[in-house]
C-alpha cells in the first residue's frame, strides 16, 4: 500500500488514528440519484454493469469525484456470490432481486455447488481497473454480505420484511441452516481475499437483515459463522461490520469481528459506541435526512460531529443506504459539511 | 369492573401482581392463519369486518376459545381512524392499506376534518357485543395506533420499508408535522375514551413503526404526543404501550407513558425489563419460532418464562403479530406450553 493511501484519513480512522478532518463515505454513494448513473443503467442492466470492470470502475470513481467522499467503494452487488453457489440470479425492473431456485430445505442446501470464486474473476478485474482509476489518495473498499444476509436472500429468493422462511429454515433445521452458513463463509472469505489480493485496502460486510434476529438468536446461528469469516480474511486491510436494527447485537457484531463497526440511524452514535468501546466507529446520519434543507443536514451532521467528539475512529457515513429520491446537491452538502465541521 | 375480570391473570399482571400462571395472548390472534376466519372473510371484505359489530364479537371470542388465551383483542385496524380524518381508506387483495389521498404536505395537513369519533360508532357498539358475547373471566383489549404510526401511514398512503415520505415530511416542515400528531393524537385519546366507555378492560397503543427513529428524533417528534395521548386517557384500564424495531427507544417509550410496555422479539425480555425498571411488560417471543416444532416452540417458551423469572408483571406474547402461515395447532401448543410451564 502506498503511504498517501495508509495515511489517508479514512483508513486511519479505521486504524483509530488522528486525523486531519472526519472521512466520510455514503452507502450506496453510486446510484440511482445520479443522473449520470441513470443514464448510464438506461443502456445497461444492473447486473451486466456489475460484471463489466470498465464500466464498474467509471461509476464507481464517478461517484468519489461528484461527491467529494474520503473513500470509493466497489459498485457491485452483494448477491453475486449467489451464482457460484449454484442459484440463478436476476434483477427485476427497480433492482429488486429475484432467485429462481431458493433454498428451502437441507436437500437444498446439500443441492448447492461447491463454488469456485474465480468465477467471480470479473468483480477481481474491476477492482484492479477502479484501483487504477481512482485518485492515489482514495482508498477502495471491497465488501461482500454477511452470512445471515447472503442466506436470508438465498432462503427467501427475494426481499422480505419478516424473513419468515428463512427463520423456518432456521428453527426447523438447524443442521441445514449451519451447513448453509458455512458453505457462505468459506466462499465470503475467498471472495474477499480475492478482492483484497487484488487490490482493495478495506472490505466490509454488509449485514442488512440480521436486525431481524434477537441477540441470543444471533449468538446461536449468525455469530460463530461471521467470527470465521474475519478471522479467516489476509490480515493486511481493515473490515468494517456493517448491519442495520443492530442496537440490540452491536456488542455481539464487536465480538463476532471487525475493526469498525458500522451503526445504522436507529442508535445515538455516542451510546452506541461507549457500549461498543475499543473499536472505530462508521455512522450514523438518517439518509431521509437528506430531503431536509442543507441547514437542516449540516445541523444534524453537527451533532453526529459533536457526539463523536474527534475521538480518533469515526468514520461519518449513512446509517442506511441513500435513496434514489435524494437531490444530489445535498449528498454534496453532507460532504462538505461534515469536512468543514470536522476540521480540527 | 366485575371481581372476575378484575382478578384476572392478564390484568393482575397488568398491575404488577402475582398471579396463579402467567397471562398470555397473542399480537393477531385472529386472522387468516385460522381456517374459520379464512371462511368469514371469503364471504366478507376486511373493512365490511370491522364495520359489522356482530362479526367483530364473533371473530375476536372465537379466536379465544379456540387458542384458550387469558385476554381477547377487539378484532379492528389501527387505521379506521383515518376516516373521520377526512382520509379515503380501502385494503386491497392481501390486506394491505391504501389512503387515496396521503398526506405529503402542511396544505394536507391542514385540509384533514376535525374528527368526530362518533363516525366510528360501530367500533363501540362491536365493543359492547364483544364484552357481552366473551366469558366473564377474559378481559378484553381495545386500542389505536400510536400517533406516529398513524401518521406513516397517512403520509405514506400505504406500508411502507423506509418512511421516506414521512420522514421528509417530519424534517422538512416540523410545525406541520406537530400540528399532524396533534390532531391524531387528540382524536385517539376520544377513540381510546370510547371505548373504555364502552368497556374494554384495558387499552394497547400499537406503534409497529416507530423502530425507523433514532431516539433523538422520538423525543422530538413523537414522545410528546404519546405522553399527552396517554395522560388524556381515562384512568380506568391499565394501557399497553408496544412498538416494534423499539431496542434503543424502550426506556423513552416508558417516559412516553404506559403500565405495559410491549417488547419486540429483538431483545432479550430480561435485559429490556432490566432497563424498563418499574413497569410491567408483554412479551416477547419470536411468531416465527411457532413454525418450528411443538418441543422447540415449548423450549423458546421456557426461555422467555426463565428471563421474567415470576416476577409479577410479566404478560407472555409474541413479539410481532403471528404469521398466517402458522399452524394454528402450533399456536394452540405455545399457549398450552406457557400455562404450563408457568404454573405457580
Amino acid at each position: 500500500m502506498t503511504p498517501a493511501l495508509h495515511d489517508s484519513p479514512f483508513l486511519r480512522a479505521c486504524r483509530r488514528e488522528p486525523v486531519p478532518t472526519t472521512p466520510i463515505w455514503l452507502l450506496r454513494q453510486a446510484g440511482r440519484y445520479q443522473s449520470w448513473y441513470q443514464e448510464i443503467r438506461a443502456r445497461v442492466p444492473f447486473l451486466d454493469l456489475c460484471k463489466t470492470p470498465d464500466l464498474v470502475a467509471e461509476v464507481t470513481t464517478r461517484a468519489v469525484e461528484q461527491l467529494g467522499v474520503d473513500a470509493a467503494i466497489l459498485f457491485s452487488d452483494i448477491l453475486l456470490i449467489v451464482e457460484p453457489l449454484g442459484q440463478e440470479l436476476s434483477f427485476e425492473k427497480g433492482d429488486g432481486p429475484a432467485i429462481a431456485n431458493p433454498v428451502r430445505s437441507g436437500k437444498d442446501v446439500d443441492r448447492l455447488r461447491t463454488p469456485d470464486v474465480g468465477e467471480l474473476g470479473f468483480v477481481f478485474e474491476a477492482v484492479r481497473r477502479t484501483r487504477a482509476a481512482l485518485p492515489a489518495t482514495i482508498p477502495l473498499i471491497g465488501f461482500c454480505g454477511a452470512p445471515f444476509t447472503v442466506a436470508a436472500y438465498m432462503c427467501e429468493g427475494s426481499t422480505s420484511r419478516d424473513f419468515l422462511l428463512t427463520k423456518a429454515l432456521m428453527v426447523r433445521d438447524e443442521g441445514a441452516w449451519h451447513a448453509l452458513l458455512e458453505r457462505i463463509t468459506m466462499a465470503s472469505i475467498d471472495y474477499l481475499n480475492g478482492q483484497i489480493d487484488a487490490g482493495v485496502q478495506a472490505v466490509q460486510l454488509f449485514d442488512s437483515w440480521v436486525g431481524a434476529l434477537g441477540p441470543a438468536d444471533y449468538r446461536r446461528y449468525v455469530l460463530p459463522h461471521v467470527r470465521r469469516l474475519v478471522q479467516g480474511l489476509r490480515p493486511l486491510v481493515p473490515v468494517i461490520h456493517f448491519g442495520t436494527g443492530t442496537a440490540a447485537l452491536l456488542e455481539l457484531m464487536k465480538e463476532a469481528g471487525g475493526d469498525v463497526i458500522g451503526l445504522d440511524f436507529r442508535v445515538e452514535l455516542d451510546e452506541a459506541w461507549q457500549r461498543l468501546g475499543d473499536v472505530a466507529v462508521m455512522g450514523n446520519l438518517d439518509p431521509a435526512i437528506l430531503m431536509a434543507t442543507p441547514e437542516v443536514i449540516r445541523a444534524r451532521a453537527r451533532r453526529i460531529l459533536d457526539q463523536a467528539a474527534f475521538r480518533p475512529g469515526h468514520i461519518f457515513n449513512l446509517g442506511h443506504g441513500i435513496f434514489q429520491e435524494t437531490p444530489v446537491e445535498n449528498a454534496i452538502a453532507l460532504v462538505d459539511a461534515v469536512h468543514e465541521l470536522s476540521a480540527r
